[in-house]
């Protein structure tokens, strides 16, 4: 039995987001699946860290999968890029213990979000980007951004409605930057629910253009309300950056 | 009568390059030459400063039209971003002298080819640089580039036999940085001919992988025979990037 660790970059813009669903193969998952069954030739189960939503992106999303045969990761690593779309690259490949789960293991993910703040388009990223001519105040939004920080009920900042789960989770840090004319937004936690950067992002950009204030994150956190909560930013500016162990 | 000079980006990807040819109308020029008529209900010519091929792109391509209207720069700039494609973005509108022409009065022209020098894919880059695994020797590179700097007749780099003008162009700088995996190699010249830059870096790419030798490239220039320079890289690592006037 072997367990091997994948670290994966993606172009989600085509694929309906990380996780296979029942006949849907244009997953991201499906197609890597797809390729080690070929290769192992035996089913594969390949865990992610976590899904990202369809046409959401990764530079480092990880994922394992077990098998019982051992093989080179170098050999691995050579077999599923040339056989990979080529809007999905896997850049690491390493053995790593039996016991070892990429999203039991988690300790902190890091997101990313770019907003094009400028009425011309940037045609070199646009599938990297959302785009938003409107003038946003960059002070409000960091100081937003401070309510979050730390141990919180995040239940408002989330898309599903039914989740019996713990809606508890810890964000380290919130960075806010400013690359006229793009505004960077990067998001580290040890965990997120469902749509929940997007949904931050969404408040952030509605307290930026003053529809809503820094000051009303406490209430949204302690409403547990989606409602009370911002839009969800589209998934075109969204990046899983990193997924630390 | 005003002269509009126009700064443009564009993906060349998935246009027949720059210069609108007999009914393709699928060509940068005639996308922004449509649009302009529209605005100023007359038939409007945009001289470009210079052709890019099929599939190469332009952060900073210049052009220019005249028009017996007088508009302002921001409406024509905002009408032409509302309804150009996602994929091509003015970046700059401003008038100009009468006597302003693109083509003629470039001074200096920078074109950038970025090489993706790994087997692992570039997922978020593709169409912008072109993959190739071959290790390459970038101190033979770089020294084969300094025998192109100055003045030269680059008749043996460009690919239209049937020219009669003039194939004497002075090359000012070539800078070749390595950017782990990247390989990124930018060209200032006073003036480039058909194909010129994508056989000056397939030249070099041959030359890095040990099929040539850096001092193969002044018999090169004195021959003047297109044969004994290198294969002509392909356009999708190209970018005009600035011309000067």
């Amino acid at each position: 039995m072997a367990n091997y660790k994948l670290t994966i970059q993606y172009v989600g813009t085509k694929y309906n987001g990380w996780q296979r669903q029942g006949n849907t193969e244009n997953t991201i998952q499906g197609k890597l699946e797809a390729i080690l069954e070929r290769l192992f030739t035996i089913p594969v189960e390949v865990i992610g860290s976590g899904r990202t939503d369809a046409g959401a992106h990764a530079f480092g999303q990880i994922a394992n999968f077990h098998v019982p045969i051992e093989m080179e990761p170098e050999e691995i690593l050579e077999y599923l890029n040339r056989y990979l779309p080529k809007d999905i690259a896997v850049s690491h490949v390493e053995r790593v213990p039996d016991r070892f789960h990429s999203r039991f293991n988690v300790k902190r993910k890091t997101y990313q979000y770019r907003i094009w703040n400028s009425c011309i388009s940037n045609v070199f990223e646009k599938n990297f980007v959302y785009e938003l001519a409107e003038p946003l105040n960059i002070d409000r939004m960091k100081e937003a951004a401070l309510y979050w920080i730390g141990e919180h009920d995040f239940k408002a900042f989330c898309s599903n409605k039914r989740l019996k789960k713990s809606t508890i989770r810890t964000i380290y840090e919130i960075n806010i930057e400013e690359l006229e004319p793009e505004i960077r937004i990067t998001i580290t936690g040890n965990g997120f629910l469902y749509n929940m950067v997007r949904i931050m992002v969404g408040t952030l950009i509605e307290i930026g253009m003053g529809e809503k204030l820094p000051s009303d994150v406490p209430a949204m956190l302690a409403g547990k309300d989606r409602r009370n909560a911002g839009f969800t930013a589209p998934s075109s500016g969204l990046m899983l950056m990193e997924v630390e162990y």
